[in-house]
């Protein structure tokens, strides 16, 4: 049974395969409009978590529609959560797509999709949608991304990571320079994942 | 990594424990307020699904107080959410359990605990609590149940269950009679896990 996990090279999609990997066949799958190369960026990591995946670009009025949303906010909310469905409704599309999951945590605002939209989706797309860390805290996830994720952290102007958010603020770069990012974005954390590790040998102190 | 988790011997706690079991080492722990051979009966589906398992008894004040909440009422949606809470904080309040599992469901209306709930017991108790089905759909758990797991399904009141409801009903059964569980508990589906299946084999047509 196949599943598409949305794939952002990040700690939270890739633990989400891990999780599924010994009940599902995996395929990643890394959203992009072709504004960054975010595409080449999760297909590395891909390659380093050992599973195949391909890269699904998003129409570009998506991106266009999310820009203005966060210019009418002033906050990257609900653009992210815009960007997201219409990511995982553009994969449901695709007639050879039955499963798709995503790295969404119990504790997440953001991107998370409402259970009224993922009914939606389910019944209009006839896909089943899948959250395996949807039951899981932060604390827990903490714990088993230590145990089997190598991972590289740092603040979100500076990590890559192939996830919708650095291409939202790459158009904004574009369009309204540096200052407007900072404005816009609240900096926090972001994970980008090197490999797995060999657990229990490497993750034993 | 030990985990504890809450089981009924139904599909759901049973296919939470299979979805684990890649990654943390498995205890079954079944509630019972003693009323009951819940223990027992569980404990036999345990050692078919080859996990390590016991019994916690739970205070008879704990069914008392779910008792006077089910007659309150007259639907046993609260009663059972209540029984649910205070096995959660049993289970939580043992030195040694630091994980804690159970069943839940995206779906499920009951048991649940609200993420208030959830987030009081883990701060107060030190515990992290996990449902591994919470990001599941109903399909997508029935198609992992017919391929991991042999079960036995009947309506409520004739299939054995080790749950909370099972000895609720059969304190109304000792003190208002057989009508007074009909009036209260709508007839519903119950599923009792036989055995596991040994996929691929078996569950191939």
């Amino acid at each position: 049974m196949r599943i598409s996990v949305l794939f952002s090279g990040g700690k939270d999609s890739s633990l989400s395969a891990l999780l599924m990997e010994p009940f599902f066949e995996i395929e990643l799958v890394t959203c992009s409009f072709g504004l960054l190369p975010n595409g080449e960026l999760a297909a590395k990591t891909a390659k380093k978590l050992g599973f195949p995946h391909r890269v699904l670009f998003l129409e570009r009025e998506i991106l266009e529609k999310a820009y203005e949303e966060i210019m009418k906010n002033g906050f990257p909310k609900s653009a992210i959560n815009y960007i997201h469905e219409k990511a995982v409704e553009t994969l449901a599309s695709d007639p050879e797509v039955e499963l798709i999951a995503d790295g969404t945590r119990r504790d997440d605002r953001v991107p998370v999709l409402s259970i009224s939209q993922i009914r939606s989706i389910e019944d209009r797309l006839g896909v089943q949608y899948i959250c395996p860390l949807k039951g899981y805290g932060k604390k827990t996830v903490s714990i088993l991304v230590e145990r089997y994720l190598r991972i590289e952290e740092g603040p979100s102007e500076s990590t890559q990571k192939a996830d919708y958010e650095a291409e939202l603020r790459e158009l904004i770069r574009q369009r309204d320079g540096e200052e407007k990012i900072k404005e816009l974005f609240p900096s926090h954390i972001q994970s980008h994942v090197l490999s797995r590790k060999n657990y229990p040998e490497e993750s034993m102190p």
